[in-house]
């Protein structure tokens, strides 16, 4: 006894293509498994007559979004099309029509998601969002049902492929020779089509950060938007800091950290040196892996294709499926109630720090260096210098330390006549 | 509005006692976001004056399992007692009596799961078991819901903690200097709780297997049973083998892998050689992961805790909330209808194969041995001599053969005049 479920794709660029491929090949296997039948009956496209992977049987494309959201026979509808409008206004409409909602839009949960959310619980209807973070892996679906006891305190994710391949570049020329240039390891990157032409979203930290205010939500069941997000780009990361960072053990990585603490929440996106023998130091080139610490299950990595039609539609798939059995048994997952975010502010983030100093090779040097992070109550863990006469350099890792604290040390060792110049800070992720 | 649902737990130990503690913890943050209050009622034990981590309210504690599941109060049964009886029986009126159902019982769902899942579908209700694979990882959800819709080919998994401590043991002590010897380090993790005093189960991949058995049942719906995996145990793994693996750029773990080709399925438990730069590689000491392979999704891969009580607690934690929901909700999850399992005898599996011979160091030697790979189809990818003399050995890497030819291979090799002694064979995973 089979039930046959209609999809109405709006989109149909590389996860939309990929999705209907996926559809045109399991839909026997997810019949034979669920006795649903899913069906693609309606495609909204800006441009009918642009050339596509896949073929469409006759009537299926159209022109008129309005149209699919709204259509009687459409049970799922699932966004494609990414950006906050026309995309909220429409899934608003699909969801007032009955219809639960795929989407793998991030830049729309990160900013309107909460309205979303309640418009769907309004309804009855799925909300569902796999594909929103890290593509094919399923975060997201972890968090919200496996996870939704556990207390967590804190998600470490490398959720953006471009920056994750541009710094193991530069980790590579490092370690075998090379070029370790910033701007040749994102050339690398656009040439292989793993960053866009213009690569401020990704290098900056805001796509990261979309998919970390998700995550914070998720995990936390608290309002957090994008634009409470503090990200810093990997743009300036030198070879010279990725070296040091491997001699003392790290590696550099482009990481979205969510913690909670005492109530507060802290979501940034930065660079860190991570240790080499952590499980997040292993994740190479464009993949994306989340670390998610918990009170009780300890720690848990999930690790796939973080971009990419095929694997993105994957995510969708497994959304629509679920979408589907849930539409035939009359239920729906919620988010529940979401709390307020208490944000904590990036000045009163805590890290150990990485600070490299280039300074004069004399005596009584370090004793004035580290008479300033004791002034401001930093603490060191570890001291060395490197090179000698002109090119001496001092470098500190520090204990746990608040963000406010270390940048006031920053000043203030910028005043020191003995000290040339103040690198860049670097915070490093704790085991 | 709340509405409470009551747990009756049969069983109190590690995992039990742990999940007293998560509810106690947890039951405020999961009322807040589901509208849900989960409060134990009832747990059954087998000796009531046995000294406990938790403490348990008047009248809480009996030794009535039979009482437990028959409890009209009751509305989820959590099964931590283990084994087949009386947890078969007990799960069975559970569910015959209308109560959703969530277990940790890997031997219970690999003998008589088939039977199991029947009886929930029947009844109406949940029969979840994240916990009995993998430990804390969420592999198994990942598997039911996200990936429902995913063609899977492979599942690799290190999902026997005991066995990959003794094997990084092992593989650090030949890196590092130290005593790489077998039983050293199985009294090592026997020492640190690792091991039981009787390690059979671990070692000689019986528990391993029957997580196989059920990963393969959700991953291809098929039914696969314990008695379907074929395993080899790690005990006859030699210090010499993992330097010969690390050197060829490979390190040996404990994998359970479960397959499907041309609608065969093929599940086995044994030791192989993976390639360093393979996320599995990186999963050291009793860490356990689950590598999967899809045609959309590429690969990913589940790292985490495989054992101990309070990650395992956190997974049924995870399903009691997630029966919770679907109870409230009047719905239930299914694995669907599982098909009869056509499984590939191991004869006929193919790897790539790692073979060391000991030989006389003469002339002509690698022309006659080579000549018996070639009359059994066995084609060579990487042929190397070590030492000289007495200590020749020649060491052989094939390409993808078939498990019979090569054993046929090893047979002849055995009766070569130079070939003094033929080592152990060890598969190797293909990146």
């Amino acid at each position: 006894m089979t039930s046959e479920l209609t999809i109405g794709l709006l989109g149909c660029g590389n996860v939309g293509a990929a999705l209907v491929q996926l559809v045109e090949a399991q839909a026997d296997d997810v019949e034979q498994r669920t006795g649903i039948r899913l069906r693609i009956a309606r495609v909204a496209v800006r441009n009918l007559s642009a050339p596509r992977e896949v073929e469409l049987a006759d009537g299926v494309l159209t022109r008129d979004t309005h149209g699919v959201v709204t259509d009687p026979s459409i049970d799922i509808v699932v966004e494609a099309i990414g950006g906050i409008e026309p995309a909220r206004g429409l899934i608003l409409q699909a969801l007032a029509n009955g219809k639960s909602v795929v989407t793998a839009n991030k830049e729309l949960l990160a900013n309107v998601g909460a309205e979303l959310y309640t418009a769907a619980d309004t309804a009855g209807r799925d909300l569902l969002f796999e594909a929103a973070v890290a593509g094919g892996i399923p975060i997201m679906r972890a968090l919200r049902e496996s996870l939704h006891g556990e207390p967590i305190d804190r998600v470490l994710g490398i959720i953006n492929g471009t920056t994750n391949y541009i710094l193991t570049k530069m980790t590579d020329a490092v370690d075998f020779g090379g070029d370790a240039d910033y701007a040749a390891a994102l050339s690398d990157a656009q040439r292989l089509g793993y960053a866009e032409r213009d690569p401020t979203a990704d290098v900056e930290g805001f796509d990261a950060g979309a998919k970390a205010a998700i995550i914070a939500t998720v995990a936390f069941g608290a309002k957090v938007v994008a634009g409470d997000v503090y990200h810093e780009g990997i743009g300036a990361i030198t070879a010279a800091e990725i070296a040091i960072a491997r001699r003392l053990g790290y590696v550099v990585k482009p990481l979205a950290i969510v913690e909670r603490d005492n109530g507060e929440i802290s979501v940034r996106v930065h660079p860190a040196m991570v240790p080499l023998d952590h499980p997040l130091a292993t994740v190479r080139d464009s993949f994306n892996a989340v670390f998610v610490e918990g009170r009780f299950v300890d720690s848990l990595m999930f690790y796939g294709r973080g971009a990419g039609g095929a694997p993105t539609a994957s995510a969708v798939f497994g959304d629509v499926v679920d979408a589907a059995l849930n539409l035939q048994s009359g239920t729906h997952r919620t988010l529940g109630a979401l709390a307020p975010a208490a944000i904590r502010p990036i000045d009163e983030s805590t890290a150990e720090y990485l600070l490299g100093l280039d300074v004069a090779d004399r005596p009584g040097v370090l004793h004035a260096v580290t008479g300033v992070f004791a002034e401001h109550g930093v603490s060191i863990r570890v001291a060395e210098q490197e090179g000698n006469g002109p090119d001496a350099r001092l470098v500190f890792i520090t204990h746990v330390a608040r963000e406010s604290d270390v940048q006031a040390t920053v000043r203030q060792l910028r005043d020191l006549d003995d000290v040339r110049n103040v690198g860049g800070l670097l915070r490093v992720i704790g085991d």
